[in-house]
């Protein structure tokens, strides 16, 4: 049987149970219309960015070539760090290699051995495995309740920090942030925010969730982001004082012991940002997009989550149904995404929609259309 | 105070032992000689790389725009792969966003609850914090001797791995592979091997130590490999055979839940295999260059250990020593890698030192009397 031979046992299961994923290449010109990407300002294969791409692995180079300690900080690095910074309002901001490590950083090195971290139970995968990383105690607490984090906060003596996604990926609802940050202030504990699915969509011009609920530049809250949703292109952020930034250089194991950000990703990320900046109404536009969706699919009397950003979430019957139903969407030209056991925390399988700020209503429409004719 | 006080008296402690790390952005035109980088071929300013970075993100976009599993896996990740694992001898291939990610990935999915892994004492920290985060138990054993992990295995029954770096990242020594993989297969573990530091510079044109090892496309053995060292770009990989694989695409949190690699990183990476296929003397070439070194370092009198692959180590006296040391050879004109705790794994402080295929005669020389001439 080998070594692993125990792996066929489990894709049996996963066999049985329908729950077998394929990869499925894309072609560069899909003909399909895309409601599954991450793409949420539409910034991915905008020529500015792409452009910026190009430009930056000719003057930097195809890797950053070490870690970002010793040959992999550029003047490029330098410079998006800064304006990532003076865009979301607070002090200093650190780029790694994907919004997974950077929420790998943050939450083991602002979790140390005696602290305790209180997690929402619809956390990202990085920060549950951040929270597993991590040397302090992990209490995990009910979804977006505030009053769940008081209590757990109350029993522990010592640094302490709530963790949880500004917006959660799967149902697209964002954290009651602002109650979050009082609750942590009672407890003189941190809050850390993953702002994968706020950063520009929410807050004024896309500055993002934290933002947007009046905790930018707070020296007690820690945002962690992406730069391969909004921006268009791959990598992570973790944005915050001065103090922690410095910290992170020192201590995380994610930043230090891997290689900086290739340079065509900065540049992508860089231009895709000051793009946001000259046309803060992109962010806008994402928003409205997804209120015109949820309003459109509600209409067509399928069940979905009322969106406080860009994602729109629509509940399926069961993971097979689900699979299914992405499947007749596809044949009929609308790409989208299926959650299903095991990626969503509380098994529900839904299809997960994602609203472009340069979708057309005709787009809408169609998908709209093509998504309610194929419903199990 | 504030939640994140405690920092401060850290952030003291590592001022006071000289311990406290700074990013210094470099210019795209440095006029260092780098000794310092993971560039071992020299390929991450060739213009066929930094071409094949920007014409990816041309035709695919600044990102993938997705999950490998919803958008982010194109047709030129599928051509990534395929030509990965032919390099390399293998079945099949996985490419992930980083190499931290992809050992995340091996090491997780490779050691289920209840299973045992045998980890090196002197391995990646990638590595480590796949032992953290997996649901087997973890054996660190003595650095590369095979029979302490001829012991822990014995002591075990289920499914166990052995996992270790194919060449250490801070001395620069191989694995002693043949033996680690006889020793799993007297007890039917598997083996994972980390050849971040050996594919491009180690077996037959490049192919890596496992293949130098005769252990390519052994379905007891798992390899990962970083794009981003010998291929001058960003990225990690998997390479198995087509069961491991597969059950990666299901079960690996750092693939499920991560954005694909942006598609000019894949462009770098591929378009530097190639050339790599078309100039195989590179490998041999970062191999003697570094043998060149090691001659030279130690006829100068200098402790250096003996170099298997493109890294040579220099034993520096102590920790403010080797920053000294360090900044001195920049200060003349040479940057140098400086390994101190707490990133070395036995407290010994080093110069790292790494051999590019395309360092000269006249450069080498200079370097060696510069690290001569500065030495505490
Ligand atoms: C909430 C959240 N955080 C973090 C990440 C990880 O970011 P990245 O894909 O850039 O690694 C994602 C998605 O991938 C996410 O949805
Ligand atoms: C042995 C080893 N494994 C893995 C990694 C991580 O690879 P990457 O930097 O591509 O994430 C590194 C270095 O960064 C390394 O030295």
């Amino acid at each position: 049987m080998g070594a692993f031979g125990w792996i066929d046992e489990q894709a049996e299961v996963r066999r049985r149970a329908g729950l077998v994923r394929v990869l499925r290449p894309r072609p560069a010109d899909s003909p399909l219309l895309d409601l599954a990407s991450n793409d949420y300002l539409g910034l991915a294969r905008h020529p500015e960015v792409t452009e910026g791409a190009a430009r930056a692995a000719r003057t930097w180079g195809g890797g950053s070539t070490g870690s970002r300690l010793v040959t992999g900080t550029t003047e490029l690095h330098g410079e998006l760090e800064r304006e990532l910074a003076d865009f979301c309002g607070v002090e200093a901001a650190l780029v790694f290699s994907s919004g997974y490590a950077a929420n790998l950083a943050a939450v083991t090195a602002l979790a140390p051995h005696g602290s305790l971290i209180v997690s929402d139970a619809g956390n990202h995968a990085s920060l549950i495995d951040g929270c597993r990383l991590a040397r302090g105690t992990t209490q995990v607490v009910a979804h977006a309740e505030p009053d769940a984090v008081r209590k757990a906060l109350g029993t522990h003596d010592g640094p302490a920090v709530a963790v949880s996604d500004a917006v959660f990926s799967v149902d697209g609802d964002a954290a009651p942030l602002a109650e979050l940050a009082a609750v942590c202030r009672e407890y003189g504990a941190g809050l850390v925010v993953d702002d994968a699915h706020g950063l520009g969509v929410l807050g004024d011009g896309g500055r993002g969730t934290p933002y947007a609920a009046g905790l930018a530049g707070a020296d007690d809250v820690v945002v962690t982001a992406t730069l391969s949703k909004s921006l268009g292109s791959q990598g992570g952020a973790v944005l915050g004082s001065a103090r922690v930034i410095g910290h992170l250089v020192n201590a995380a194991r994610t930043f230090i012991f891997d290689t900086g950000l290739a340079p065509a990703a900065a540049g992508a990320a860089l231009s895709a940002l000051r793009l946001l900046r000259r046309q803060p109404e992109r962010a806008a536009r994402a928003r409205a997009v997804a209120g015109e969706l949820y309003d459109r699919l509600t209409a067509a009397g399928l069940t979905a989550v009322r969106p406080d950003a860009a994602v729109v979430s629509v509940r399926a019957p069961s993971p097979e149904g689900a699979v299914r139903w992405a499947a007749e969407c596809r044949a009929a030209g609308v790409a989208v995404g299926c959650f299903r056991p095991p990626s969503v925390p509380d098994g529900i399988s839904r299809l997960r929609l994602t609203a472009r700020a340069d979708l057309s209503g005709e787009q809408l429409e169609r998908a709209v259309r093509v998504i309610g004719e194929t419903r199990p």
